[in-house]
């Protein structure tokens, strides 16, 4: 907590570095490209996957879990799968080590697997190739399962959060007899996703298709949410898959309808990351630390005591017990801090770069005049306020710190999304004001690499609720029916 | 649910295999030595995971996460270690696939890592590695972390649950200042291990120390609960090992003491697995199917409607939806089964494999009693009882279950545990009567090992609270102190 953070204006990458570091989330490790997830970035993880985890079983869902390797001729048998993974694959090709009798520990090559094992990048060709012995028939249908899990995709440049080798995350994977069903799947996860973006995170989000271009490999549609950083970067923070028979012609997996008749079972898959904590930062935080809306704080309120010798300590510790029961009986999670080893003023600074929502401050005076003070990591606002109806000041305060976390980067979302209609007009948006850009697309995959090419802006997506509206491609000036959403991105 | 299972007495591997299958627990993978656990085992897991963290939490730790793979070179820091783990280690030696240009996916050799990387076994080198940056001072420690995680142990012979390549686990990783407070912490995680064994496992165990010859790789001590199986064979589960300053020597971990002085850390490590689901089913489980103390039954109550019709059924049901209002307000979890895809008779046999404690049936006749059939699964009772205060009537009856199978668990023990004084008396107890063997031992680790290779039969532990007692080797003569626990294992 000695010094304080490089400003977001000065440079944006060195301040999210920083924050990551000095609020005590997580930390490159020796191994290159993975992550040590700190205690306190680890409890946000926490905290997400409780809210998920019950969305999961509110719609119906299980965990359950699959290996963390998968054979290289299963991962080969769905084309474009293997093609959009195999460039960032971990390989496993022996299973002992043994001393070379010089005291050197080395592989030994007589321990060589028959077929290499790689480590999932995701799971769609394991998890497939075991529903097959699942799936006879229609009454063994749907099969609606999620597994929590770590991944590994080789990465060469990483982003703590944001792009590391190792990551975890949740992926469901399910399996239907329609494909209307798994359609109507992929979508409600999306909406639980966004549900969960918006009024957990306090992050909008757009929900949209992605391009082919961008599509999961494998996949016959992906559904994406799409939210905009204080940079004007885009990140993409959750996807859902609607993936056709692909799996099941890739894995042989078919069943008898209702009819009677043998078909290809239908599929989706769907995850989130702990990318979404690089989100959560990038979202909200300022350039004294992270700021996090109260659903996703590990401690929500914490209490810090100001006092000179035991005596008034012990009366402050009185008042601080009240009030903590009172926070706890609401639901609400609180942290005393009386630590002696470090000063208040230390104590401040610690919490306002963790991004602890509120804090009380009590003192000697407070003790006299009933009162405490009441400090928002949102506004960096304080008050005095009178110990009486406190937590109930403090639930309020919560709801209503989250709702002003939304406001702000939705109104910052809203600054930052342009409609242009000239290609000139699109390098510049992008360059001055960054953001979304809403242009018209010819629709082409070749139009999209060209401007991706020349711009380094993807479509992050088609959104869901999108209007019609005639125009022209600002590359090529071909028709178009449709805006659809530019952005550089994470 | 076809057939029953092969009775225990027949063959008790098979009958274990069998109801892992038909109880929907787990399946083998098409990846050599790793499962699948499927949803209703996992959901066994997840109800032991719940418990475990709180206890966890409520004893100080907080989770946290570190990388999957570990460069060779840290592995090899601790000799004792290395020497453990290194004839099981997956290894990762590439971080790419290609297309060899005839459509076959092959390793792509240019993509070769520098340092091979070592898929955990388990995390104290890459954990102490990243301890090394967050220790300098006193005031740093102690640190209390845990880490839910796969690991990956190459076998040769698995068999789910009890042992496979992949598992996943719990390790607590912590580091102090004191060797009194590292003990203290070691003996206290095997406090919550066995209490959890206990106490919601319904599973008495023995808490003891190993010997040298069974200690973890690189502990001075290693501390474990053991536990008897209905066959008479001893299932370690769960190990709390106090490391010294092995891993700080090792990783070069020093701090700087309340005196000014520099030393090196203390350490422990504590670790349980989904080797318990396996111990749980072994412990109680009948010919029958899954026997499940009702604190680890992910359905503590089912109700099954039998009816004539829609009219009858809808009647069942709303009858169905009030005994299932009361029972979710004690916070006891219930399912109904309404299916019409199948019989009665299947469903009773279904739940009866799956081991659900309480199974509710209701038919017309019961509407007009105002009654419903009551089954328990540990004893295979049914009784007819009122619907009145069915809530309460439950709530007691899960509690006596609770009890009832942890006294079987222990009657089994008791029945199973036998004091020896000579190897002939030893020997013909193990092979007839089997259990728990207390007998003298000379304390050197080439008796262990002559008996172990003799009788297949290894020192499960020196339980702590051993009385002492004079008497001689029963493989040697020589004199002993006290009795040690001897049995054959899983």
């Amino acid at each position: 907590m000695s010094k304080g953070l490089t400003s977001r204006t000065e440079d944006y990458s060195q301040w999210y570095n920083e924050l990551v570091s000095k609020a005590d989330l997580a930390e490159h490790s020796s191994v290159k490209g993975c992550m040590v997830i700190k205690p306190y970035g680890y409890a946000i993880w926490e905290k997400m996957q409780a809210v998920l985890d019950q969305k999961f079983k509110d719609t119906g869902h299980s965990n359950a879990y699959f290996p963390l390797f998968i054979p290289k001729s299963f991962f080969s048998k769905e084309a474009s799968h293997v093609d959009g993974f195999a460039t960032e694959c971990a390989v496993v090709t022996h299973y002992r080590l043994k001393n070379d009798g010089n005291g050197n520990i080395i592989v030994d090559e007589t321990a060589k697997l028959e077929e290499e094992l790689i480590v999932r990048p995701t799971s769609e060709t394991i998890i497939w190739n075991t529903y097959k012995g699942w799936i006879q028939s229609y009454r063994d249908l749907p099969i609606l399962v999620n597994q929590w899990a770590n991944v590994v995709r080789w990465e060469m440049r990483t982003r703590l959060f944001l792009r590391t080798t190792e990551f975890l995350w949740q992926e469901g994977h399910t399996a239907h007899a329609t494909q209307a069903e798994a359609i109507a799947e992929t979508e409600q996860m999306l909406n639980v996703y966004a549900d969960f973006a918006e009024n957990w995170m306090a992050v909008p989000v757009l929900r949209g298709k992605k391009t082919a271009n961008e599509r999961f490999a494998g996949a016959l549609d992906t559904y994406c949410i799409e939210a905009l950083m204080q940079d004007g970067k885009a990140l993409q923070a959750g996807t859902s898959h609607f993936l056709g028979q692909n799996f099941a012609k890739a894995f042989d997996v078919k069943f008898t309808n209702r009819e009677g008749k043998i078909e290809y079972v239908w599929a989706s898959s769907w995850g989130v990351s702990t990318r979404l904590i690089g989100a959560l930062i990038m979202a909200h935080s300022d350039d004294f630390g992270l700021v996090l809306p109260p659903k996703m704080a590990p401690i929500q309120v914490v209490i810090v005591p100001i006092y000179k010798g035991d005596e008034e300590l012990q009366k402050i510790s009185a008042t601080a017990q009240q009030i903590m029961g009172d926070l706890k009986a609401k639901g609400i999670s609180v942290k005393y801090d009386n630590r002696d080893t470090q000063r208040p003023g230390f104590k401040f600074a610690e919490y306002e770069m963790k991004g602890v929502p509120l804090r009380i401050a009590i003192g000697g005076r407070d003790l006299e005049n009933n009162t405490v003070e009441l400090a928002r990591r949102d506004t960096r606002s304080k008050e005095t306020v009178s110990n009486q109806g406190l937590a109930n000041l403090i639930e309020n305060l919560l709801t209503e710190i989250q709702q002003n976390i939304f406001d702000k980067a939705l109104l910052n979302r809203a600054e930052k999304s342009t409609r242009v209609d000239t290609y000139e007009e699109f390098k510049k948006v992008l360059d001055d004001k960054t953001g979304f850009v809403y242009a018209h697309w010819d629709g082409t995959p070749e139009t999209e690499t060209k401007i991706k090419e020349e711009t380094k802006a993807t479509i992050r997506c088609i959104p869901l609720d999108n209007p019609l509206e005639n125009g022209f491609c600002i590359y090529t000036g071909k028709p178009s029916k449709q805006r659809v959403v530019f952005a550089r991105a994470y």
